[in-house]
């Protein structure tokens, strides 16, 4: 797996935000500064679970910025630069690029629905000829159950056909194990990402590269230790111990509102009243959700 | 209905765009002044017909201030301005009431999914909040199939209810006449304003305010005839003509993708060829698919 880029633990990192909702920065920073220490091989900022969706270009743009200003080597930030409109996708990757990013994760554009291959190829295809970067590297982010956009294996094709080298992996949050081991199977070379916590193991050992996941904000550690051993079977008894405590903080977050979940443990640990605050339309959990967690 | 605002026939207005993809400035601001001629009582600029979801900040900005400049009275024209992020939508709509337009489109926050009734209210009422602006005045917008976020009669209830005076109507693009109907019937004095031309006579005949419709971008006159005629039972033969001409364009836009039919179309009538250009991930029609239209 040496031969994929990007391998590893990435966290898909929650965002704190005081309670104007603006995103905390400071305690966003240590975050990072937590999750690297703790093991994970980068961050995956300003995706799905840290509500990027309902930030507007502006403040994506200066929470990056804060990132870097406060430490956190670009080439461990794998910030999400995707959003529905071309030409702002277009202007936050550049950004990314312009601080040091080289790798991205790119949603699809998710608001027209019942888009044609054709259509989706021709929206990447777009971004990256305008970008003109040779630096840029893309994830494509296939979570069909919020983008409603699936990115299909023949999409792919074309993609790493007409762009050589910079359509590197995906992060896939089907929740499909099969359509992971599928893309493995379809793209050697290519580097396929658990988007869920417990897959990430299963998905290793069918020459999977990794895994960009929500639970990783408190089990980084763990994964980082699967990571790194599960293929010694020496370890086993403690690969299998690790997973199944990565397993058991995915179902306690699944309870209620995963996002949400994820920011109340996340408070409880730091102490950090600015990990409970959630943008509408998500809601924090309420106070009997909070007592039962 | 003179009673409710807003009412009339409003054009969900297509947007031309020039071989590079920016909006074509020039052509879209003649295509409003043509629209208002043909009878259109406003313009719905920057919506789902204008592909204004792939559009950047700065690239709607911008449209709407070339419309006002162009000579298009701020009061006739009703924007959209809503986006996923709350922030964006905060200051898209903070932008149109500075340039003296008082009645936006709002889609919901349209990324994450599975948004409940509490999320949907807190979001609608933090960018009301946010806006703090007396004149504002917002259409929601129900289509759920490309949104997947339902607005529910009862969200809508808690928002009048809070904010008295700004919820002053809803575009239905369901296709559901019945759930048209039952919103005029739960709110006395709300503006549901059908989202299918051919839906316009049968929602006025039960107490809607009129249209906001992609077809129109061809047959406004069609309409404004219909929307001023149709309780008038000396012009019922007249009446009926009309709304098979509405009912027969929109079938014609509707064998393939109907964004580009409309604007292939419009390209023939107008010889501009600024209008059959379409801003990935939509495309135009195929030469086939020219041909058979």
């Amino acid at each position: 797996m040496a031969n994929l880029h990007p391998n590893g633990v990435f966290c898909a990192a929650l965002t704190p935000m005081l309670p104007d909702l603006t995103p905390d920065h400071e305690a966003f920073v240590q975050h990072c500064k937590t999750l690297l220490a703790e093991g994970c091989d980068g961050v995956a900022m300003l995706g799905t679970t840290g509500e990027a969706n309902s930030f507007s270009g502006t403040e994506r743009r200066a929470l990056l910025d804060s990132a870097i200003a406060g430490g956190i080597d670009p080439a461990r930030l794998l910030p999400g630069t995707g959003v529905a409109a071309l030409t702002e996708t277009v202007e936050l990757t550049r950004h990314a690029l312009s601080v040091g990013v080289t790798t991205v994760v790119m949603l699809p554009p998710f608001y027209y629905k019942g888009i044609s291959d054709e259509g989706l190829f021709a929206s990447y295809a777009a971004i990256v000829e305008r970008i003109a970067d040779p630096r840029l590297r893309i994830v494509l982010y296939h979570i069909p159950q919020f983008s409603a956009v699936p990115i299909t294996i023949s999409v792919i094709e074309r993609l790493r056909a007409a762009f050589p080298g910079v359509f590197v992996g995906l992060k896939d949050s089907s929740g499909d194990l099969a359509h992971m081991e599928s893309l493995v199977q379809h793209f050697p070379g290519f580097s396929v990402l658990a988007g869920a916590d417990p897959l990430m193991l299963p998905l290793l050992r069918k020459g999977g590269a990794g895994c960009i996941t929500a639970t990783s904000n408190l089990v980084a550690a763990d994964l980082s230790y699967v990571f790194h051993n599960y293929a010694n079977p020496a370890l086993a008894a403690e690969v299998d111990e690790a997973q199944a405590r990565i397993v058991a903080a995915r179902n306690r977050v699944s309870v209620f509102a995963q996002i949400a979940s994820l920011k109340t443990l996340l408070a409880q640990k730091t102490g950090k009243a600015s990990w409970t605050t959630m943008r509408p339309p998500l809601l924090p959990l309420t106070a009997a959700e909070t007592a039962a967690l």
